[in-house]
């Protein structure tokens, strides 16, 4: 076949599974929460069972990456095993413990008129859930979806493909045992990348897109898709060090917010810390990230305040106060006062997680008011930015978008609300 | 200049208002409620005061469009008197009387390890509003942003633009007098269609767009748009009356949902009959909506069983199901049983306003949950999805979306909420 000859064959199969996927997303919608969590359980169940199944399409996935030269971090993301096979199952099972969203009615009041006027929360729809290399995104993704009562279509990495595949083929068991239809489940069986262009077309059937990766995979979502998406983009994080801040926990929430986990995006970027304590807190600060392999890059007031100290720190560029650098290293920047540190957080961060450390009130509540991020938090961690962290007891990702849902995307985000009016005969006049 | 050289310094004033909205928009987020109330006040002072400058401007749009050969209804729409801008200024004093949204908390809890997790409203940052023919669009929309703490671009219909012109100068002239930044309330100073072109590209700069306006203007917004729309697109609405109907109610309900108002969208269009009680129920009802001048198109059940009543009925095409006729038009369709009153919504319906006019409990319970639009009814008129009429004391428009806000858009909509933690120093382990 031609290349176009291929493309149209591909764009056919997606219009047919996106068209399947919105006919059955009624039935899903409306089914009680036991069935959609029998549905989950089952789903679990099958992982367990299948397990020499997924080992063995996972081993298929690590050969052909061996092969293919992928780097070591790469192949890790990828790999399975009977632990991450069962984090999976138990990931599944936390959902089903969740309140069931759907159906849920508040707000309910009596107009003048009589009629009552509330909401309801109803599914999304169908989802659409594009990403990258680790396979166990696919159960965590089908287990929030189908809990919320939205269909969905899975593309995953084509490095992962038999991976997902065999993972699909145990959930998709567990759907059809709950005596739901199998369609609200589809994964799309092919790694052709053109998939992914016709899925994005798919705006009559599909109600919102997620994309799960790195940067390049979230932006070609948003320059194609005709979908609406939810979306996180960088984590530039910022943690700021108040002149009345405790800088023993100043030291701590630092270290932790940078060093916990480095490559994730609610991991601490950029260090600001007010003039008035930089002498006091720096030096030990900066020993401490260094000690534990941490590349320091210092504004020139931070160079001169370590200088003594021995601690290498390079001078950092203007493009580092932009940088998710995903990595041990750390942007260090001393500020004269706190409205600087705001306009620094208003100019360069992503908005995101921010976070102060201050003993003062005001400080701590007008940081909370005007840094205008997806979380912004007094005295505590930035790696807390997190859907489990938070309570929402299992995410989709983190959104830095405003409209619709604005951090870690759990059930909720997943849902709407419509309005319902109970009347008794009331008209307009 | 050529179009080149006009579209490039249009594009650059369009712009440069966007960048100065932008940067001015975090001090009006962080204004009291008191201050942005003030400036509504002034607002609405202003209006009263310069009523005969805005008459003079209005005589200019309607001599203007009266020689342009406008239509008698547009130039209806375009018309101010008295009457109306008392209108604007009493409704800028309706939205002073509302609680305000910004700073609200809630769901703050405490996580297990002490720290607390809660959310807190928030302006979305600035907003596009795209609108046609009615100037006093221009008050209410701006009186909504502000009273949201959102900067606001407005781009009123070139028809009306000496009109819009004058009244924003008042808004202006409100907000200055509150001690906000005069960039809060910017309006695009040029009737050039390609100014709509530049403001849609603005995605760095503009947070949200709302097209208010015909299906063209929002079609266009949706097409050009590299910013977020809240939208609303069509009202083909449904009110199906059920075999178990009170008739005379239903009566009531479908007049009122029809004629009440017919060029709206949350007007009935579509009327939908179960069969066994089509008998008793079509004939009184065709009979009174032709004398008040309704145009009736029916399924051929329908045509039949008006066929000896001597009410004129024109058969349905297909594509009468599809349309949103904003007129003194009613489709009938005779259905035989509940499920095919939910299949043909659920194949037609624009997602809008749907009725259900039933007593029984269980059809009444299965409607709200099982039909997906913005609002689902339950023996009320469909006319009442409404801001106003829904409690939330004013509307922006009214959205058939499901992201972020579905239904009437009041102050809400208008802003988001972020999380809030506050916490004594946890670390994440």
């Amino acid at each position: 076949m031609s290349n176009q000859a291929v493309d149209d064959a591909i764009s056919t199969m997606v219009i047919s599974m996106a068209q399947r996927a919105r006919q059955m997303a009624p039935l899903l919608a409306r089914s009680s929460g036991a069935v959609r969590n029998r549905a989950l359980e089952r789903m679990a169940d099958r992982l367990l069972a299948q397990q020499q199944k997924l080992l063995e399409a996972n081993q298929r996935d690590l050969d052909a990456a061996g092969e293919a030269g992928l780097a070591p971090a790469l192949i890790d993301r990828l790999r399975l095993d009977e632990a991450a096979i069962m984090a999976m199952a138990t990931g599944l099972r936390q959902i089903v413990a969740l309140p069931d969203p759907i159906g849920e009615i508040s707000d309910l009041r009596v107009r003048p008129n009589g009629m009552s006027v509330g909401r309801m929360r109803v599914p999304l729809g169908v989802m659409a859930i594009i990403y990258e290399s680790r396979p166990n995104v696919t159960a965590d993704a089908v287990g929030l979806c189908i809990k919320s009562g939205n269909a969905i279509i899975l593309r995953g990495g084509s490095e992962a493909y038999h991976s997902n595949q065999a993972i699909a083929a145990c959930l998709v068991e567990g759907v059809t045992e709950a005596g739901l239809p199998a369609e609200v489940v589809q994964c799309l069986a092919t790694p052709d990348r053109a998939a992914v262009g016709a899925l994005l077309r798919c705006d009559r059937w599909i109600d919102v897109v997620i994309p799960r990766g790195g940067k390049g995979l979230i932006e070609r979502v948003m320059q194609e898709s005709r979908i609406p998406v939810i979306k996180h983009l960088d984590g530039i994080c910022h943690t700021y060090i108040d002149r009345y801040a405790d800088l023993a926990m100043a030291m701590e929430l630092t270290f932790n917010g940078k060093m916990q986990r480095v490559a994730v995006c609610n991991a601490t970027e950029i260090l600001l810390v007010h003039q008035a304590v930089a002498a006091d807190f720096l030096p030990p600060m900066a020993a401490r990230l260094h000690q534990a392999g941490c590349e320091l890059r210092g504004c020139p007031r931070t160079v001169a305040c370590l200088a003594a100290t021995g601690v290498p720190v390079v001078a950092a560029t203007e493009q580092d106060w932009d940088t998710e650098f995903l990595a041990a290293i750390l942007a260090i920047r001393i500020v004269d006062h706190f409205d600087e540190a705001l306009a620094h957080i208003a100019a360069h961060s992503s908005q995101h997680t921010e976070v102060i450390v201050t003993r003062d009130h005001e400080r701590a509540m007008r940081f909370l008011r005007e840094v205008d991020s997806s979380a912004v938090m007094v005295n505590a961690s930035s790696r807390f930015n997190d859907g489990f962290q938070f309570g929402l007891g299992a995410e989709m990702g983190i959104s830095t978008d405003k409209l619709h849902v604005r951090g870690p995307v759990g059930l909720e985000g997943l849902t709407c609300q419509k309005y319902i009016v109970l009347g008794h005969g009331q008209l307009r006049s």
